[in-house]
């Protein structure tokens, strides 16, 4: 059961709660943009069914609505940003715009950020970069869901990356992704459907394979990008281990099993090493390596190259990465946003503690 | 059938068949560093293996023994460096030279890299920057044999990521990976022991599921990390795909099914729009971030928290990425490698016909 909203009616209300919450206004809609921008791109969980999380965490004290983002260090081409315990929607796009200003000075910037939360989607971040002609980079780490290869023990978040390239004519390259076989919003939507996840995806406590999407409500775990290590795994946890490494050993965010979990009532893990989740940003000018012109007219080639690639199928050609979400993003602004029964009865008890009017 | 030999009776085989090229001697010699350190970190399709295919290259004037290696663009942060043709196996030191010398300036450097050719493994340049207390980034990009998702047309190479950190008292960790499911590397080795190889590292022509280690001879296409697109061969396939732009979009190499292939008997490419191969080189000072000392003790702290996460069987604990490489290259350095008969009878030809004694 579902039903269809749009953009602005969605945006309207949750700008409003943002500002209930104490977030000064421009803060209150950069987090509306980037927590939107999940449900215009089809990441439904990701999106405005967040929202009570969010405001959870700041019941619980754990995001400041008017938070102290401060450089902590720099250099011409680096800094490290301490959110102030802000929500990660609004830290997210202050950082990416430091690295975005460094790149402008000295043609890239790499911003790790400490000391935040949840900041929404890799891509809207990444997007800022393209916008100026540059090559945006994303990641976060999350809290522990992933088991490394070898292992039982929950140890990595589900750890994105996100990498977005100009192109000249075409739209640009978006490449966003879980480094594990599946993200975690996957399961949610098998769960909500009662359905079975496909082998690969989870395993159980004891490491045995498992296809239910409830079994991390068991002691499960998510695995690694590759599956198994005969199908790559050690790579997926190589690469989680690497946005963790960048997100918070470099910034003095909290690490591995240590991250904070995003449900409020769950407790926070002991003995932490840092402060918050981390995030890790960069921003390379295109015209530091080479014209703008001619790097977009051969992204274009590199484009349409693939595209056209022969199809195993003539029903299905080849994607390029940021494809699907781009015309999810054409068809809901359009058309609107789909939320489930579930999604706008949660949303509707919300305005109504907060004194916000559910569209 | 094998036999070993010590490190410094083949490094002396290949540095007197480098020195034959023409290299210059202080190239000569890094060359054969180069090489060598994929025999000892039991890389082995990468090592002395390959030498008789870079003198063919030479032969057929695709390499330059003693290139012009030149900066083209610059900006503090960032190099376009043309290789002149040269073994990617001297570029790629002088390329990582370039970004270490940039971050020590500016807090990180980064050098996309065009007109050069196979580059032995990236972890040893990675390895350059972990010695300045920098992360080390190196990819490199490489002719076709990976069909995208939904595709069956080999379009990218199995274009590898390696990310080398730095710690404390704990060794670096060393990611260092091939972007698809299995390297090419591992089907070779399948071939020479005439073994299958799992389902999801091959398909046939068609798009079907193989297998066969020699389909790639009959049309077939190695699969993205993940294997299919349930499993995630979308993320493969979007990595591999940063790869090659990185390296080669940005520097004005060759891309996507445009790369120039190993084997010099093979013919080049139709229409190729830039030079050589590309590939891409990062370096970020530790302290640029965050104290080195304080960054180094949370890495131990990292390291060994995971290598301490719960195992699945207790024969079998949790490893760190580096760790199998580094044991391989402590045995071989102290025990020496073993070489497969078809590889010293492939070297003795060599030595003879470059009129160099072979050990």
């Amino acid at each position: 059961m579902e039903k269809k909203y749009s953009y602005s009616e969605l945006a309207d209300f949750t700008n409003a709660i943002f500002l209930k919450m104490g977030c000064p206004p421009d803060q209150a809609a950069r987090a509306t943009g980037v927590l939107l921008s999940a449900d215009l791109r089809g990441i439904d969980s990701h999106g405005i069914a967040r929202l009570t999380g969010y405001v959870r965490l700041w019941e619980a004290g754990r995001v400041i609505a008017d938070p102290a983002i401060s450089i902590t260090h720099e250099t011409p081409s680096t800094a490290v940003v301490d959110g102030g315990s802000g929500l990660g929607l609004v830290v997210a796009p202050a950082a990416m715009q430091i690295a975005i200003q460094k790149a402008k000075q000295v043609g890239t910037g790499w911003v790790s950020v400490g000391n935040s939360n949840h900041f929404g989607i890799a891509a809207c971040h990444t997007l800022m970069a393209v916008k100026e002609d540059m090559i945006g980079i994303a990641m976060t780490n999350a809290s522990a869901l992933v088991a490394p290869t070898f292992s039982i023990e929950r140890m990595l978040g589900t750890n994105p990356i996100c990498v977005a390239i100009p192109a000249g004519e075409e739209p640009a390259f978006v490449a966003d992704l879980a480094t594990t076989t599946a993200a975690n919003g996957k399961l949610e939507i098998l769960q909500r459907k009662n359905e079975q996840a496909p082998e690969g995806w989870i395993q159980t406590a004891s490491g045995g394979s498992s296809r239910d999407p409830h079994e991390l409500k068991r002691g499960g775990a998510l695995l690694p990008l590759g599956g198994d290590r005969e199908h790559g795994s050690h790579k997926g946890y190589a690469l989680g281990s690497v946005v963790d490494i960048f997100s918070a050993v470099l910034s003095g965010a909290n690490y591995g099993p240590w991250v904070p979990p995003f449900p409020a009532f769950v407790p926070m893990p002991e003995g932490m090493p840092g402060k918050g989740i981390g995030h890790f940003f960069g921003a390379m000018r295109i015209d530091a390596f080479r014209k703008a012109d001619e790097f977009k007219s051969h992204m274009d080639n590199w484009i349409r190259r693939f595209r056209n690639a022969k199809p195993v199928s003539p029903q299905q050609s080849v994607l390029i990465p940021g494809d699907p979400e781009r015309e999810m993003e054409a068809e809901r602004s359009k058309n609107g946003i789909p939320l489930l029964t579930a999604v706008t009865d949660d949303l509707k008890a919300l305005g109504e503690k907060m004194r916000v009017k559910w569209p």
